[in-house]
């Protein structure tokens, strides 16, 4: 069975300001210094999927944006844009719908375009062995990431951790974002693996999801897939995707899915939700700051200094956070990264939006 | 007799780098948000020298600039330019002689071109008062300061404050700038002032001074004086003046000539020696903080934050500098803005010189 890949790119990204813009969302930067997040999303697909049966679906808006961006690499035809955004069900079950119509049953491999992987050997040997599973069992297959710390930002999948077959588990729930404290008890237990948000599944196994965990969503996906291939197409989407009931795949289907099998991810892994998640992409150097661009420092200590143009100096400081783009500069306690969000919702607030 | 002003603007300026560059000094930024220092201290003096009377005084490399950024304020042949930086004595020698050469004798008003002045009505009436004691007394006068708090970064003037003269005192001494405990034993005992870097007196009179205490530059300056009004003129200066021994007004000549007087001086007064020393300049937000240019803030007190092109947004920040010009910005703790000359050092050590 042929497998598609799916990257999951229609996030706004307002927690990488002044670097992340409304139309310049955290998968279209360089936040490694190697290339944009999609890229690298695609790129770490070779050897599984071929680039000619990868996929991208972004919002319209940043639709042209993508096709530029991503410079070769997927057919224009394959980035999908949303009319609107419905969160991940509706997301999922377009690009299932896309596959049965376009192409026939297949594997889908469903991957955020954002996160940030470091060893790709591992990485790659996990999702062939997902696919693989997918293939033979007909379950929804996810990749949980074996947590390292008790982080709070994440959504925790429990798992039968003693009973192991082939490569993968028998996941027991998910569950959300916890407080330190229950994060702490699910990373001493050894029984929760962090959610990815990687999902690999026949095409024709989530739309079977969707008809009975999601009925009004697969009436929406039915009446789109019938006007697949027709001239009506573009005006049925455009009609029906908007009023789509809005739905993480993670609350509509993964929760309340009988069948869904996890492997186990330890190849490294962040989703990088904010300026201090740089902290796992790069080395820090000798007096643990995280540097990018030109810049001059002087008793200066576990920082995170990110120069795209200007040089950046700094004296006495500590756990600070200092981003400077073409317009706009950021300082920011390190510990207090989560807030940045909060300097977005200032800007709308005093009508700045030449800066969102 | 007349007066003339001298406004000493040869400074290079490293303190408020990123702001002050090397072709940018102190005196040419505009720190109050209202003019130019120098422009500011050419306009108070209006009621006690006429602008005709004004000269600013300046290295060579600053002078076409400093004619430019005084907009017609002075005379273009009233900026004397230094050939080379020797220090204040060769400076103001050079200015004696200009005026008794040129003019014949009279007041000279020596004002350093960068410092702050809050109550421009009372600093008039004492500088007329020190007008009017020089031309009475033929003594070197000067304008102290009255501390207001153990400064460490100032010199200070002992002064016999019981015996007061007119609006004058006697001067016991100078001295240098002391430590913390030594300042405040100045500041309890009431027997100090601030050496403010303000003198007044005839031309003719410091020229006896320089004749007595600083024979080697009264030799140098009675050889540019003789090429005065020559064509030979600017041959000489370019001549003798980078030979001048280097020394300044206060080591060579106050602290060791008799016939010093000093005024009080109350009109809230700065040297603006460092970034932190705009706290003195502008009143603070409600949250301690001194804003200049666009920004945003989240839970940020007592910092100074300047924004000169871009936004500038914090986050959790306490006692920070954050200066953002066309091609730098400096993130410095604010208890350390002393430090910002070791940034310049920096940059000239690792050849970046285009930011200097």
């Amino acid at each position: 069975m042929k497998t598609y890949g799916f990257i999951l790119a229609g996030g706004g990204g307002t927690r990488f300001w002044p670097l992340s813009r409304q139309d310049l969302p955290k998968q279209l930067l360089n936040l490694t210094g190697k290339d944009l997040m999609v890229n690298e999303t695609i790129d770490r697909l070779e050897g599984n999927i071929e680039k000619d049966d990868i996929f991208v679906v972004t919002n319209i808006s940043q639709a042209e944006l993508m096709i530029q961006a991503t410079d070769g690499r997927i057919r224009k035809e394959h980035v999908l844009a949303e009319p609107a955004a419905r969160n991940t069900a509706a997301c999922i079950g377009y690009a299932a719908t896309e596959i049965l119509q376009k192409y026939g049953d297949g594997i889908m491999c469903i991957l955020p375009s954002d996160h940030y992987i470091k060893d790709i050997a591992v990485y790659k040997r996990v999702i062939a062995d997902a696919i693989r599973v997918a293939e033979e069992t007909d379950a929804l297959v996810t990749i949980g990431i074996q947590p390292t710390y008790p982080a709070t930002g994440y959504g925790y999948i429990r798992y039968e951790k003693e009973k192991k077959a082939d490569c993968y588990y028998n996941v027991r729930h998910f569950v959300e974002k916890p407080n330190l404290r229950t994060a702490k008890e699910y990373l001493l237990s050894g029984d929760y693996l962090w959610n990815s948000g990687m999902f690999v599944w026949k095409a024709s196994v989530i739309m079977r999801c969707f008809e009975e965990l999601l009925p009004d969503i697969s009436i929406c996906l039915k009446k789109i897939g019938a006007a697949m291939n027709t001239e009506k197409e573009k005006e049925v989407i455009n009609e029906i995707y908007p009023v789509i009931p809005k739905i993480s795949i993670d609350y509509g289907i993964m929760e309340r899915a009988e069948n869904v099998l996890v492997l186990e991810g330890s190849f490294g892994w962040s989703d990088v939700g904010s300026w201090d998640a740089l902290e796992a992409l790069y080395d820090k150097d000798e007096h643990g700051n995280i540097t990018y661009g030109e810049q001059v420092h002087i008793d200066t200590h576990d920082c995170i200094i990110y120069a795209k143009n200007k040089l950046v100096t700094t004296i006495g400081l500590d756990n600070v956070i200092v981003v400077e783009t073409e317009d706009a500069v950021l300082v920011c306690d390190k510990n207090r990264a989560q807030e940045v969000k909060k300097v977005v919702e200032a800007l709308q607030d005093c009508n700045k939006r030449q800066y969102l």
